[in-house]
């Protein structure tokens, strides 16, 4: 138990200064694509602060990971974690760190309980929208058959994908590009599918407050626990007159 | 109490007249538009009118603000109309003026009891649809790109976008249209979302009807007030009995 | 009650026949679109089957509204039928026709209570498939920018509409076809939303199955009726003990 | 019962070898395909295996039927399986025997229970996507206006069908390649059904667990029951009383 308690202290802890770093993390990786006259310096700085970042997070799984008591179960149960902290070691692209580091922060916000469903899908779907679209750019705007190269037409594609609108004015042709479009149009699935969800959910809370079986059922009750007290009054009677003589 | 009644009485006497105004609104935002050949004098004549009907939804808010007793909770609460109302002001553009009205068109509706959500969303999707492909034709027309340049490609190119269809053959070019773009296919989004979730619901409705444990459920409490009913009645007899002699 | 009855022993009646109609006009008002080399008699027969099979249909019309008793009441809930009914006479277009033959089909077919909501949907599905490439074929064959030009293509491009993909490749380019097209769209979007709701019903009634709150109740209702039965037992128990000396 | 338990026996035994069986047929299918420059023998030896995995299945089928009592019901119940095994009979085609296969894979996979509904959907979607990619390719290929060439074209083409976002910069341009991908399509609403229907019944159990009705109930019906458990104190209380003099 003092275990879990530690654990739980050091996530609630470390939870805002992580996503702090997340955002100086998105700073770090928008800033050389955005802005294309950025000289050497700039970049190879992005490219520090981004390795600080991932670094932080791998420390703070390390951390989790020695606090916890079944180390066994964490490291099966955190297998995608893991996945991430290695992943960027292995081999040291840009684009890799940027879903690593995504994955570990969506793995700490969804460990959060103060932060609800909705905001943290809406975070996702923002994060998703703007990640994508700095992705594609990155990746598209050197291809010779490319036709992503601003930053407004990336984000204009992402929108389109995302919404499974799709018009075709601007696809990616790389194979990298390709696989971050999947990942964007699987959200954007998965948003419809909340969207839709959380409609229904909505409908269907409104009709069962009026569900007509539920409260005959309760009259039912309170109309019988009426004839139980009846029931004792009249034997409370009895008694007393059977104990009087 | 007395404030409350107030406010509500004038948002029942005003919902008229206001929806008849928005009317106006849309008529005075389509004729220049849908009618190049209009002159300098009627597009003067429908700026005006555009900023009459403004000016009247924003003098209702002020009037709803000053017969609330509640001033802070209902700035706080109603923040989103504070901003359709005050954007127009610091950037008179056309667009701008367009999306504040229908805000404040939207935000009226919603608190119209009388309005059924269904009502209302189908309301909201053909004014969407309708103000959707005026806004960008406007845009459009003028782009060297655009290939979006009469009423019908508007039109047309709202409904693949808002069914989330996308064929592609028209799209917009500039920010701004896109931007136009992004809210029809949330819009879209929404829409398909309610369109399922009502099927959904209907759906659950009949097969929630017929709930076998909900019905197995009943039955037992019916039979249990049965049997004390009878325990009733023999106690009864026995205090009868035991009183009689 | 016996007008009733009247009206309701016609429909089923007149239920196989006008289906077997419907079938002809299908026959009748593809035949002329997909063998292009047919000459004019067979066109001038075709039309005049479509319109003995849409006389045949207003005749039902006219039959049902003089066996029903509140004729104000019958003509109000089906004003869909008489505007399809009375359309194509305004104007003897071959869309009209199809359109109005649809609806009229599509009432009648409502009203048939063996029909399950499924495969009347599946139904409507399949017709709308085949009527709206048929139609949107013998629009846009005809227009100079056309790019629908024969059956399969047509076909193809209905399916990318309903199933809202909507590559681009094949897009009607006149007002008619457009129109035909937003119909599909919005078929396309009923489908999505009634294969959804099907799946979640089906998904509902499996995990409803096994509530757990629910049986708790039926648990605690039936372990209440044995304490009422125990306490009953022992009531009489001490009747006949009071009665017996 | 003694029959129905053999052939269950036969389904449990044979599920992993067939499961075996079709990945086998997965590498039959795709290496000519993938691998353009595999030379005569390999492709027949190929098609030789695709003939004895089909063989295999057929075989099942045939068993499985020899196995029941009921012969005509299993016919019946079983008409796809059926048409699977005897459709690459009449006509040798490739494609009718990678559908056949996947029929045949579909069917005895929903047989087995092990399997729940999410990993086989899971599994049937990315079978789908694959067998759609390779078949699209090996059609699409030797078409003169085709646009879909390499592996990697073909893979892309089939996310952007499937998830319906349909960016029309690839597209089938032969029957057989759209009647793949109307498959394909149709797979993609199912899917998108899925996923919105499993995250609704995702969140229909948890505000279902939180029913205050239901709660209000439970509760009405545990004091109810402790109400009748001191009247049954009070009665025995009055039983050992009039029984004790």
């Amino acid at each position: 138990m003092q275990q879990r308690t530690a654990q739980a202290r050091w996530e609630r802890w470390t939870q805002r200064p992580l996503l702090a770093l997340a955002v100086v993390f998105a700073v770090a990786y928008a800033l050389p694509i955005v802005d294309t006259s950025a000289g050497h310096a700039v970049t190879v700085a992005c490219t520090a602060v981004e390795w600080v970042v991932w670094g932080a997070f791998a420390a703070d799984y390390v951390v989790r990971l020695a606090l916890t008591e079944r180390r066994g179960q964490f490291v099966r149960s955190h297998w995608l974690d893991l996945c991430a902290v290695v992943l960027p070691l292995l081999q040291p692209l840009r684009l890799l760190r940027l879903v690593s580091t995504l994955l570990l922060v969506g793995r700490r916000a969804q460990m959060a309980d103060q932060i609800r469903v909705t905001t943290y899908v809406a975070g996702a779907v923002v994060g998703l929208l703007m990640f994508g679209s700095l992705a594609v750019l990155s990746v598209e705007r050197d291809s010779p058959d490319g036709n992503i190269r601003t930053l407004g037409d990336a984000l204009w594609w992402s929108f389109t994908t995302m919404t499974t609108v799709g018009y075709g004015d601007h696809a990616p042709t790389t194979g990298l590009g390709r696989m971050i479009a999947v990942g964007l149009m699987l959200s954007g699935i998965a948003l419809l599918g909340l969207v839709t969800a959380n409609i229904a959910a909505w409908f269907m809370e409104r009709f069962e407050k009026d569900d007509v079986e539920e409260r005959a059922q309760t009259q039912a009750i309170l109309a019988l626990t009426e004839e139980v007290r009846a029931l004792r009054a009249e034997v409370a009677e009895l008694r007393d007159h059977s104990l009087r003589p």
